[in-house]
């Protein structure tokens, strides 16, 4: 078994763990879509953050690792086994098929049954996809994506089959804005966008190299020395999404949010939506019991800057853009 | 079985639950085209009036829910039951023998027979079709489903397979105008178009967000909280379908209808034709006898404004034009 | 079984109706392509003639539809029945075995035999085959088309099969100036083109839209209503079917045409064969004993406009360049 | 079995119909292409041609008609009948497969055996071989039939087939030079090259039309009509066939035609080659022993014209360019 | 059996037929590529040459004519037949999957078994691969034909296949410059190039036609006439082939070799090694003992053209170039 | 068995055979780029160092050649034998499922039994995988190879398989900078790159293609005059090997590589990685007990020039821009 970098070793880049995080809490904030330089350990945070979770309670034989405690009442208590939380790579050139599931070719060539074989949307149930460089995704394979992840059931109708099955992941997108863009339709679906770039200090860039190589050279050693650290995020993580329930939204909040959107012209109320939802998360990992300004104001360029439309008198970065209006509302 | 947001508790957008809701009363004015912003409930509002109407009677163990009232006097009574009114999206991607109907492979290789395997088509009769981002599809593909919502019927004609079935549904296609644009050909033949926008007003805003959190944190609370709501629409839509075939058209109705597609120089009279179903629709909802400039001046932007052509001498947006040749004739 | 519209209930288009008529009476003049506006009623009005025509005479069981009267003597006498004249439609993205015919795969599979399946232009036979937006379908299909129409007889050379059978029919397209062009090659070969457009007279629109509503709303009622016309129409058809063979081309007629042709330009002789026999049916449609130049007139713009080369020192279009040609002649 | 319009009832074209003489009596010129105006009869005077040659000998269930004459003297003798000389045309979009052959799938299905299933160019074996449009054809298939028709073999190298048979025809091309061009490479491997031209002479095209349509009214009538004058031509055309081995081709003779081609800048030899069995085979229809001036003026321009390269500072016609070539050295 | 035109009739195209002898001599030269005139009979002398080499030794049964000289020691002794040295044409069009082999389809469905059916490069083994217009085909297929003309061993990765077999031929492609271009990486991987004309010379093309002439109406008697020649040159070959071990290549010679590719600027030692082993064949077939001027002079354009880059400030054709460098050197 | 060129003969090229060399010492640097001159031997560089690498132990009949020493310590001992490193080619137009391996479709289709057959990656275990003209291939098939080369598994998802097997191995690609680029992504990944030359140096032009022809004429003769050369370059690398897990590198080293990667401006960490990397591996070539300048010195071209972004205001090359950083920091 592979042993994954700790999340906790991983140095800076706190936006982005900060979105994985949320996105952890609250899946329904929607998918994280992440920005920048290659070589910054983009899909190294996802895989940490999905190691250090605790196991998941699943049916065994189950190909989408289906919770127990969702089987309806009556029905038998199936076999369980505790499986890690899963992140699934789709490869690139993957076809729809294999990304949906298709019709099982071998049980139809060999016994003239019609089965459905499920695909990496099955295994991503309950976990992360990662999609590595999701502006060089086919436009309607994204948004097939973000329509499972959205809706948290795969439905599938294709070749006389038709199945549906819970596909409840964190979609997380990995871009380079030098390549290919993304759709604004596609952007405004994601829920979270970070930016990464490459450390310009010194002694940090030291660091990660050390790191790195310390943790390749002995990947059990150097995984053994920052357990400690994994394990109190994990128990934040935990603690947070039992708190998240009770986290209230005063109405302030609801109209700070509605009132940045507006100052900052995005198209309906996903904005809005994924403000409110991320704030919560956010004060539920903070320990608040109500919304506030200070998560308003941490996550507000996450939330917003990727559904800002071009604004040719104001050639400022969407993230320049996002903070001013911060900085003029809650002043 | 999950629950679908209640129609009476969207906010706004009322020239979309209008389109929506003549289009209910009498499908014959053809399908209903919602361009605007993304993220605006465009299909919450569909799938929230197809929620709301009483569940239809339905032979059992028929792939398009065929209704028994229409069965031959002579053939032997059906089974019967209760179905909900069917919403079918139409996938991204879906190929042309899923959405029509193909041959069904799996008998046809294991018995050597050649069946037919009903597609989207047959699942949506009677009910409704819902298309995202319609100016996306290929336009064989919306001109196949336009030429059967307008006849009703499906004609098959592929791999050796003649059927036909009924395919009587409303088409309701949602599209962005900044992203590819449909044929001017395929924009006549939709009945109704309505524009939504994100509101600009924050007391809604608010309102929307905290609806729609409250709706998804606990859907049957809220559901039972607007059930009331939706009950009264949903009588009024029974009374004006039994109302419609009484509602007259005066030939004075009938020459301002003419009147206006003249001066907006529509093609054809695919304009003035639904106008008048429309306007009979509406006054079937209002209650009233015959249709008068009432409903005409309520109906005519969204029967005639996706029908006009581009005017280089007149800027102004198609619905600005409508609008004043309303006032004009109407004055 | 639907009712069509009756061809007598059409409101003006007479130069379209003129055509059809023609072609119905001498389907050798080729075929009929309509130009113009959307929503004006095209293919309504192919339907409605084929509808008015009696029902033919054909063996039972042959897939299209072949006439005992032409069985060899010899033959046993063939079952026959009555079947009304077909009017097959080429659905959007047909396929070229699906236009012509193909291997019939289940047979081939089960029972190993490679027998035909026959095509639409086997069912188009001895009726109309009508094409929506030819201009939309594929250059190689519409040469096909029209080839098979011109000769009669369908020719497959394909999958191994070496398949001839009757295929004739009137070949009836629709298209939009404004979109795709057809070749001059293709256009030259269809025998009649007609201009059709929405009428901007008030009282028409109105009686229109009138008659539309009312077959939708009582098919039964409206049809019985125009009974007689169509009757009168139906014989005058099968007379003049029966004074074709009569009707005399007198010299004279035939240098007006090629007068015409040449003061006109077209290429080859296609343009005055089209003039004169269509001349000729418009002749016995009159019941008149010899074409005149009444015929050649009425008939000169819908035989010859779709052959004129575009000549840059006349930018006219060319029914106006047919029609000033027509007054320099017969003047 | 439907009747072809007699040869010597076209009106004109003689130059076609030299063309296909000398092709007729000397296969070995290669083929004929045929440039012009639509509507000028390029398909009839192939088909007429065929139809008047006597029928020939062939070999029983043979696909390819071979001529029991070439059976080797050792075998035993196969039964023959007489069949008409073929002609084949290639139907639009037609397959590589299908025109070379391919694997007999019927047989490698249910027989598991690798037959041959020969094509369109068995089918022409001993005949003509007609394209309409041959610059429409993608450059590959035209290339592979001028192949076959140069060396008088199929070879078939496909899906583990190694079949060669013989397929000896006149390649008969009709080309529009409005439409796609073919590659020089591909003209200069037809023999010769006609042009067609719409006759601008009144009484000639009434001659025309009224022929084509007494052809199509009454058949056999017409046929009878001008069997006499057929039968002489297929005399003549017998007759030079016997001569044509005797004929000498003098040096003064290859003299010209070698001083003609580089006059004209031709590439390699193969216009001096076709220009000298060209003027042969007309020598053989003149009755003459020896190629002369005569043969050679009058076969220049088709032999020569379609291998001209363009000529920047001489704009005139390639026939132009011939025939002023011709007059200088004649003179 | 069909007759090949004598090697030895062929009239002027030195320099071509240079190149094919010494690439009969040795084909590690590499393959030879033939520029110029369409119609100059390239294919032909390719043909000719291969027919008048002594017939070679195969195994039989063997699908590439192994040679039994070959044989392991302790194999036992294969039968054994002559054969005739084999000139593939690769037909246009022609698939991968023929050219290198593929998976034997009829043993695979009737047998089940995964056998290798060997495709053009097996039949090529020993002889020459013919390619006309090689600039026409893809240039993947043509570098997969270098590379096993190079290595002299067919290597086939496909369909679960993996087998290798010799294939050591002389690659001979023909192109016209007009058309297409090779990509400077393939031609530097050709070992020869030449260039043909049409001759100009009236007496020489008199000649070439007659002789052409007389060859397709007596084969037997006109390659009876030549066969004394044919002898004579089949002997010098085969003497040539005995005598290559021998020559030597002095150091001065391999200067001259640098310093011509250095004055160049060709790419790569393809160049040298190419002039090295070509002047070395050439030396054997002069009967010289060593590589001299003489033979460098006369191959250095064959050798060396096709790898010049294009030279902005000399605009002089590669063949001048080549001759330039070649005079100042050896001056 | 064919013999390789031996690594000591070849001539010059010096930087490109210590970049394969580290790739040997330590194959975590990452694959080794090649650009340059067509002719200089790029390929044969890799064939010939991994020929003189000692033959590994193998597990007998696995198809990826695994390493018996990494087996489960409680396994059953497999069988083992000695086999060559391998050097796998991408042949060109390879496809993915060639590459990847795919379903075993003779067993399938005979066993109906869903098997695994590896390809090229499985193969490819353990010793080098060579592309040549690495721009040409399709950049996704570019990706999935650097994947499988940086994680040493090749994990297949398709056809319903689900199976990962060791692919270790050096990437070696060539490439020619003329022809189509390759994506900075893609760049970016290659841990090596190196420029080969054509020599200009005419004693070394005549060296190399002596050697050349030598080795070709006796391949027995010139391996064995160069087998001493080759076992020291093979003990210097297996030395290395050993050495490197003891190499230090100091925290002066790893300042030196951040300072010169940020100088130039390398987007994320890789440059830095490699360039720590490349250096202990030579460090240990060496001999040397830790990193020093001078190791850094000599690999920063190969480590860093291809990671450099394009400098409109500097356009020397990125050699010169490496190098120039080297001397300022390094002085």
């Amino acid at each position: 078994m592979k042993l994954t970098y700790p999340f906790s070793a991983i140095v800076g880049q706190d936006e982005m763990k900060l979105a994985i995080l949320i996105a952890a809490v609250d899946p329904s904030v929607g998918g994280v879509l992440v920005f920048g330089d290659r070589g910054t350990g983009k899909s190294t945070a996802v895989r940490a953050l999905a190691a250090l979770l605790p196991k998941m309670k699943a049916v065994v034989g189950c190909p989408y690792n289906r919770d127990p405690a969702l089987e309806p009442a009556d029905a038998p208590k199936p076999k369980t086994h505790q499986v890690p939380v899963p992140v699934v790579d789709l490869p690139l050139g993957a076809t729809e098929d294999r990304v949906v599931g298709a019709l099982d070719l071998e049980r139809a060539l060999s016994q003239g049954v019609k089965a459905f074989e499920p695909g990496l949307l099955a295994r991503a149930n309950r976990g992360f996809l990662y999609i590595d460089e999701v502006n060089l995704l086919e436009d309607h394979l994204v948004d097939l994506l973000i329509d499972v992840a959205a809706s948290g059931e795969n439905v599938v109708e294709r070749e006389g089959l038709s199945v549906r099955h819970p596909a409840r992941f964190v979609l997380v997108g990995s871009g380079n804005p030098e390549e290919g863009e993304l759709r604004p339709q596609l952007l405004d679906r994601f829920g979270l966008s970070v930016e990464v770039k490459t450390p310009t200090d010194i002694p940090v860039r030291i660091e990660i190299v050390r790191r790195r190589d310390a943790f390749e050279r002995d990947p059990e050693g150097f995984t053994e020395k920052w357990k400690a650290e994994d394990d109190k995020i994990r128990r934040r993580i935990l603690a947070a999404r039992k708190r998240l329930e009770d986290v209230q939204v005063p109405d302030a909040a609801l109209e700070r949010a509605a009132q940045l959107c507006m100052k900052l012209g995005t198209d309906g109320l996903r904005g809005e939506l994924t403000l409110m939802r991320a704030a919560r998360a956010l004060a539920a990992i903070d320990g608040d019991k109500a919304v506030g300004d200070s998560q308003l104001k941490r996550i507000a360029a996450p939330a917003l800057r990727h559904r800002l439309r071009r604004n040719v008198l104001d050639d400022a970065g969407s993230t320049v853009r996002v903070d001013r209006a911060v900085q003029e509302l809650f002043a």
